[in-house]
């Protein structure tokens, strides 16, 4: 245990910091709102792609998770989570290690949103002996995948699934991407009814249709942070929420104090002449995400902390190449280098912490007390 | 050896596919122009983070390699390579690692650009016994960090690295990084006079304060691939075109057939009111590089080739989540969804070949038969 008596100030970096008790806030302030909306939270295993992270829901064993990879559930499923949602359109080419977890007890679902994959994944259950728990993809927002709503697709797709042999017709599954963009916390909540109501309606459609419908999944962290009324809605399922990151903050869904997750770097420069401060973390280690461009305040690649956590003026990271991350003041002004010199710790707070995480094959883990408390384990990739 | 009788066409996606024969052919390509210049090339290992790779170069025992981590100095050195420069601004904190290969017999050079680390340094070196070989950045272009050629840090930094007793002073080092921005080849060549004439002037300087300067090192893929003169230059850093990518596409430095690094991909959609397919690679494959978003013509997220590696018409990945490529034409016009069944593989041409490789750990490599000749690991990370 000696390597955990050390505090962030002696850690080589960059490394990815982990805040345990803002992490605790953030599932335990979710947990309680969807809780008091009456509606199970599935949280979504792709951000944190962590087992000790996921341990932290209370509700996890009754209400299973979500994953984005086949990677995520098998060791989700490793972990002893047996009831996933692989909530990426189906290809058939992943169906056979999806099987082998169903043949060794896991409960997971898989979503689609053509006939096309719904025949391949019929053909290939039949031929493994499974029988496939399937959710429709709904486009709920025109964000990215999913069957829109007036499509009369979806009652032909789900009649199909539900007179499938080796598929189970289990409902509708939708995501309010869109959300992410919000100009506002009443533009979100706006989101979170729109996606509601998409999801329900469609239940609806499909029930009239005498087509089993007992799942209608919703979420995205804006939506499920904000929305109020989940009637006709069966679970929630948000991820971000978990760490936060400065794309929700600058949505209004968090602070940026509330942000669990940052990149602890150390001051290498110096360039007098353009006011900026050099350090050893760049785009290997804050990813490439500038999800902040689009909104109010760009905030580069990341806003810089003093190794405490706490936000310095208005100091970002405004350029990132591949090992060097290049600090200035957002406004271009003067920045006193005399309280950067070489070998500062400092820590950046992330645009977007799916994408800064995954940087990372670990989290190390901190509180308020600035001790090095732990690490734990994450999982990248696809195999 | 079973694995290996396969094609690509049965490979589970995303998967980051090498195509040997042209990366042999871009590697021959640099080693004969830089030939011609007669000037020696030390590549830069953190593109390829291989050793399979970097074994590819007829030179680089002779005159060793570049890296931007202590992790690749430590893995190269393992794989037999001894003469290293890590081409990041040292910080303290880095140099026990260094020493540590040093006492090993590696011969590790690092780079500084202050008196600051040169003092830590000096002292690190001292306590430990060890000499040091340093090179002073030099900042050639504004671009990122370094000595601006007419400050006179570069006279005092030189004296100082020259007359400490663990510090062995080899010379300048500059790296043109704005020439990645280039409008035109002229304007690339005049990238690379610029940055010679600012390395061998800083180097004159230096000599003519009796401060010797050996090494006089420049390098980016543009400047070495156009430079035609080397004239006082003693060796030539790059990395990126060892792969190619579509940024150097974008300014001239390659074609688009020349890229040997793609990512193959499944289509899992479609979403025919938007004449949008929908992939099974969103930037955890393919990265948030949105490298070509300044360039002439934006290719999103990558070029979407079919699985032989040609480019199909103007398919660009327009956009991307987590796990989600969503593919368009450039011009927004309609695509014939016919040809883009669910399941269809297609390969995505990288915007920056070192942030979508960082995103594996492995590459599967291929040739233009398709099969599947081989996989050579990466390594990513800093531990």
């Amino acid at each position: 245990m000696k390597e955990y008596r050390t505090t962030l100030q002696s850690l080589e970096t960059p490394e990815l910091i982990l805040d345990t008790e803002k992490l605790s806030r953030n599932i335990s302030r979710m947990e309680r709102h969807l809780s008091s909306c009456k509606v199970p939270l599935r949280p979504h295993g792709k951000t944190a792609k962590s087992m000790e992270v996921m341990r932290r829901f209370g509700g996890m064993q009754q209400h299973g998770i979500t994953v984005s990879t086949v990677k995520e559930a098998e060791y989700y499923f490793a972990g002893g989570i047996r009831d996933i949602i692989y909530a990426v359109g189906i290809a058939p080419d992943k169906l056979p290690r999806i099987f082998s977890l169903i043949s060794r007890g896991a409960e997971i679902t898989v979503i689609l949103d053509s006939l096309a994959q719904a025949e391949a994944a019929a053909e290939e259950a039949k031929s493994a002996g499974v029988s496939l728990p399937v959710l429709i993809e709904l486009d709920a927002d025109g964000s990215r995948s999913g069957i829109a709503p007036e499509d009369l697709l979806l009652i032909r797709l789900g009649s199909y699934i539900h007179n499938a042999s080796c598929l189970e017709m289990q409902g509708i599954l939708t995501h309010a991407g869109s959300s992410y963009f919000s100009g506002s916390i009443d533009e979100i909540k706006r989101a979170a009814e729109l996606e509601r109501l998409q999801a329900v309606s469609a239940s609806v459609k499909l029930k009239e249709a005498e087509i089993p419908c007992p799942v209608v999944s919703v979420g995205s962290t804006p939506t499920a942070a904000f929305g109020t009324s989940f009637q006709g809605v069966t679970e929630v399922r948000a991820g971000v929420f978990i760490f936060q990151d400065l794309v929700m903050a600058g949505i209004g869904v968090c602070t940026p104090e509330q942000i669990a997750l940052s990149i602890l770097t150390t001051v290498i420069g110096h360039k007098h002449d353009k006011q900026r401060i050099i350090t050893d973390s760049g785009w290997t280690a804050l990813s490439r995400d500038r999800g902040t461009a689009v909104q109010a305040v760009d905030q580069g690649y990341g806003v810089v902390c003093d190794i405490t956590g706490g936000v310095i003026g208005d100091l970002i990271v405004s350029a990132a190449s591949q090992e060097h991350g290049i600090i200035t003041r957002r406004s271009g002004g003067r920045i006193d280098m005399e309280c950067f010199p070489v070998g500062r710790k400092l820590r950046i707070l992330p645009n977007h912490a799916c994408a800064t995480a995954a940087c990372f094959d670990r989290y190390t883990l901190t509180d308020h007390t600035l001790a090095v408390t732990g690490r734990w384990e994450r999982i990248n990739g696809w195999r």
